[in-house]
């Protein structure tokens, strides 16, 4: 069963090209990092904050085409722990109802997730949290 | 009358933030510089140079949205140039041949034409291409 997550705490720090952020369990205290890049971390906290840019980003972009085309974000999904490496699913619901998945690095989903209101939720199977708790190298997303 | 182009010059320099990638009129020698963040400008040069990353990053993303809700990349076109900044549209082909147009910045939407297999045609109105070349200031894109 996927345990809930929320994002929790962002840590950037200019002089070093990896950010970490950190997604804790909903209604619990289980909490680990995603280390990502600092592009992707200034889009998540840039968001965060609600900083609306004159043109579209990138994410922003990804969100018109969603809508464009009669779609919408379901869920973020992390799935898989390999090789110090998070992997994610981003889920869209078709407007046939239908819901298909897509592989995301989780940066890019959580860039997504956490600007929708009411915000998109975020999963990590049971599996991949244990992993990620058990693992103090803090793997990267 | 919109005026083909394609990427003809990718300059990055590691020690400025702003880089800059040039369109040339395809058939003809009108070219001009759209100055790009460091980040578009590595995204671009690692998609023409077909490096595959192991997880989908940010346009990859895109590419699999689409794909996965039936559309197809269609065209870019630079619509304007307001500000010394220019805009663009990515034009999407639906399932049901409707074409949407959904704004983007031009080094989003020239990320993702360049590496698609035919490439998506890149088009500049006659308009912006005219202030493009009378411009010295090198707008950003």
């Amino acid at each position: 069963m996927p345990v809930q997550v929320e994002l929790s705490r962002i840590i950037l720090c200019e002089i070093s090209e990896k950010q970490a952020i950190y997604l804790r369990e909903v209604g619990g205290i289980r909490e680990f990092p995603i280390i990502i890049g600092i592009y992707e971390a200034s889009c998540i906290d840039r968001r965060v904050k609600g900083y609306h840019p004159p043109r579209p980003l990138t994410h922003d972009l990804m969100s018109g085409i969603i809508h464009a085309l009669e779609a919408d974000f379901e869920s973020v999904v992390i799935t898989e722990l390999v090789d110090e490496t998070y992997y994610a699913k981003l889920c869209l619901r078709r407007n046939d109802n239908a819901v298909l998945e897509i592989d995301s690095r989780p940066s890019d989903a959580i860039a997504i997730a956490v600007t929708r209101s009411p915000a998109i939720p975020i999963y990590v199977t049971e599996e991949v949290l244990s992993a990620a708790l058990a693992d103090n190298n803090k793997p990267q997303g």
